[in-house]
């Protein structure tokens, strides 16, 4: 492919781009260096959709939790009529932020430095003190485009985002019996991890490493076997527990969409899809993603009982979860320099749920929180090995890691495609 | 105007400065960029004049302070013949700090690495070891110039330094009676702010943050009363604490210079006016900026009584106090990266006054320190929002922001003035 | 000498080159420049012999130690055939590293992240889950040269690196009656200085600085006596010590080969010699760098009895190492940025001793802990003001610091060198 089409990349870029050896893991600079880091922020994160958190959040009106992108501060909030809005955390007058904390409840939008009010949806109501010809009209917040499907909000802070439909349509599809925007968060975790946001997808895309370093996921699941070690043993057992499942999801509409061991390919790098849902049976005995595969908490949304498999969403560059007949687990990564990434893992369950009453932190969170933080580990090792001179990217698996080298090769694309 | 004079910038700053809006905050790379905080050392923090300290805290020979310019370390001492020396604290021989604590007494300058000894006004006495040929007259201190105003101490660390006189004259005259010569420090409070040192300045330099913020100050003061906002009534009571004042202060030359509500205009852009001191009435019932408005500390130097308003100095880049009858608090701004401002706050009383017996920190303190630290808050919440790719300038107010305007320019002057 | 030679530096940095005036300390950008510091971990970290550690701290097949070099982590460990291997830390799939400790023992080298399996000395072994043509044999563990002398391991990151013969016969002949092949590390421990490399290694070449700083080591050596102040009572000292040696060694070939006071002059910049080692006297009452001279633990090596001066070691950029009777201590730096240095230090022993019963910590550590601690703070004060801009490179003392002033002309040397 021409990797080199894009004039508006500096010459060291380009060149690096063309450099990325076919089918290996991304030259040393892609994960540690700073202009690449610029670059990925106004390439990918200022330019497609991002995934910020979940309608459930902010019920009413005048709630609002923020969301930081590398230097960006936006604000989610909902407006009187019931809309969904992000706005720039950015105050028109001399810039200061106006929500200081990272959720809360307002009225209106006021500005702590001078008093600047704002409604809800943006627009700038009172600036005391200013002079008369002033045109509030041109001061509004500057808004970001919100887009929700079923519970989940996204953002896009381009100009001429790109199309958000066909995404709604899939995740919206499959996600609906989940229920997510009848939900209530039981839990969120916060973490600062020191490795490039690229390292903690391409960890997220594959699980070849899932039998060193999951010991409870594998349990559940069958991602981690593939085209070369399947045994039948587990193909059969996959079988039946699609089929089972097929004869009895019949009349609910849960049809499971993935039906064969390893991970669903993603991304489709050639046609740019983002964006992908699926719906996949459990290991037999496996309810839920908990410890012990029971029920951890209420069934969720519309499912009859617990034998729906897990529906699995992910859309690039930032999201992904793994939603159980009783609770759903959403990752949401975002980037703070070369080799930092925050992210935040949300547990949710259905919203009448109550703490201790229907449902106990302490099964609840363990798979998915220890999941979570073996992976952490892994991507900051990788990041310090990644960072040395002696450092030579390595072939990938076909069997094992199709969809990190789908990504790399999104990834290439999304940095040369032209823009607006 | 034309702001692309100076060919010694380099084009991007040029272009920075051409592209700053009238009459609006600074652009996001003023505030934020290592460039443009490289550019700020040399063209204002090494070429004007920069307030240091008191000379209270140095009254014997051999008392020193330091003070640290971005990574310039200079010594303020006092030398055998009673003079103020500026020093920069590096050894001539191999460029070790000579003086480790930030404020201590010594009989010589002695370089704790080689012992290097060097006199109190910076000339080499001793280099034990070094070859005969040794040219120890070439090897002092490098000096850095110094002058004083009735107790202030201002340095400037340019080749040439601009004149000191018109500011010595203007401050030395209001400061007089305030008797900060003869004062002593009661208590010195250092802060890191995470912000720019232009947006502690600038929040400095306007009143209009304070309804929403300073609960305290506003309580003692007009500044936060503009022409849009003065009700007939406070246009009364300043009118009548004013007369009130100069009737009594008819005798003892203490005019009260400032005689309008809002802050005096400062700085004075076009003819480089970048040191100002008024005098300003207080409400009514406040005889010292305290909690209650009540003395905290005895009277400093020739006051004949509490009623004498306050004393206002500031001096442009990083020095502003506010001096009442018993007390004066002074600021000191200082450069250490783009997002990080090193700020001293000092309390001064009368020399002679004895802690617990003539005053008490915990009612001398709080009205400056509750004042100071919602500042720095304020300026830090700015820095975060400022760093957005979503922050556009925004307009000032022509009532309440005009100081901040004349800042602007003034910095803008700064940077594209001839240098010598 | 003509100075601006390699092509491949940068402008701005052969200009740095061309200015550094000859016998003063270098300029200010040679300590703290981003852009020297990338030049210096090229041309020195990445192109001579650096010193690893000791062959004692991997005494049996998979015992392992990390060597952290700027951003490169090395693995020194030793294989199957006893043979000490030195690899790059970094998975030759996805770039992880592979000991994720800074010490430890392992059978073969497993990447944590998808269990490829390396042998002891570098080769590939499994690769599972990987597609069946994957050419093992060119995925092995990227070689770093790695060379012994009598227990001391340097390796080179360089492709070809120099020559390491001349400096084998030197150390490995005044270091053979040491044992320290046979040693034990008694205690190690880890400092973060925050001064540039070259600070820390130019402090220790001279003892200009040692009575004013080092206490205890002056009273144990003649290094702080130079030309210019050696007294006739301490010539007939430093004589006593050397004649009384040689007579009583001359059947065991300890012979001193250091026999003036001050210190042995090195590097030999014009020859680019990088290595040396003498053996010296000390001073009358002391048969080990302890803090009252009492041997500390038992003899090392094949020493007849305690009265053997002391042998020292030391290589260009970072090692240096002072053996008395009954032990040793080494030191390594390591860069970790314009302003950082890692800095080991370790007290051997020999091998049989055992703590508490033939030595104590407390009286083996104190003569060379308080010493490098004294360094440190010294190398971080001369840090802080050579980042001033007021900093002069001052004059080398031509008695006392003629082997600093060797070490700055090896430094520009080596940065010009022509490269393979």
């Amino acid at each position: 492919m021409d990797r080199t089409n894009d004039s508006s990349l500096s010459p060291r870029i380009r060149d690096l781009i063309a450099r990325q050896p076919d089918g290996h893991a991304m030259l040393r600079e892609f994960y540690s260096d700073e202009e690449v880091y610029q670059v990925d922020c106004q390439r990918i994160w200022r330019m497609g959709w991002i995934f910020a958190g979940h309608s459930c959040e902010i019920p009413k009106a005048g709630d609002y939790f923020t969301l930081e992108v590398d230097s960006d501060s936006i604000i989610l909030t909902r407006d009187g009529n019931g809309q969904t809005r992000a706005l720039y955390n950015v105050c028109r007058h001399r810039g200061s932020l106006i929500c200081d904390h990272s959720e809360g409840h307002v009225k209106k939008l006021v500005c702590p430095y001078h008093r600047w009010t704002y409604d809800l949806d943006g627009r700038l109501l009172h600036a005391p003190g200013m002079q008369e010809e002033l045109e509030k009209s041109r001061l509004s917040l500057r808004p970001v485009h919100v887009r929700e499907a079923e519970g989940l909000i996204f953002v896009s802070l381009a100009s001429e985002p790109p199309d958000f439909e066909a995404a709604h349509d899939v995740l919206a599809t499959l996600a609906k019996p989940q229920g997510l925007a009848k939900a209530k968060v039981a839990k969120m975790v916060d973490y600062l991890v020191r490795a490039n946001w690229k390292l903690v997808w391409e960890n997220n895309r594959e699980c070849y490493h899932c039998n060193a370093n999951h010991p409870q996921y594998i349990k559940a699941n069958f991602d981690h076997y593939n085209a070369d070690d399947t045994t039948p043993r587990v193909r059969e057992q996959i079988s039946a527990a699609v089929s089972r499942s097929e004869a009895k999801w019949a009349a609910s509409g849960l049809a499971v969409s993935h039906k064969q061991t390893g991970m669903t390919t993603f991304p489709d790098a050639e046609r740019n899809i983002w964006y992908s849902a699926n719906r996949t049976a459990l290991v037999d005995g496996f309810s839920s993603e908990s410890m012990d595969g029971a029920q951890v908490a209420p069934l969720m949304g519309d499912y009859p009982d617990s034998d729906v498999g897990t529906l699995r969403m992910r859309t690039l560059p930032n999201f992904w979860n793994h939603s159980s007949c009783d609770h759903a687990v959403s990752t949401r990564l975002l980037p703070q320099g070369p080799h930092l990434t925050a992210v935040r893992v949300w547990w949710l369950v259905e919203q009448g749920a109550v703490e201790g009453r229907d449902y106990d932190l302490a099964k609840l969170m363990p798979f998915w929180q220890l999941t979570s933080e073996q992976d952490w580990e892994i991507c900051e090792r990788q990041q310090r090995g990644v960072n040395s001179h002696a450092y030579v990217p390595g072939p990938y698996s076909i069997y094992k890691e199709y969809n990190v080298d789908a990504f790399v090769r999104w990834y290439l694309t999304q940095l040369q495609a032209e823009k607006p």
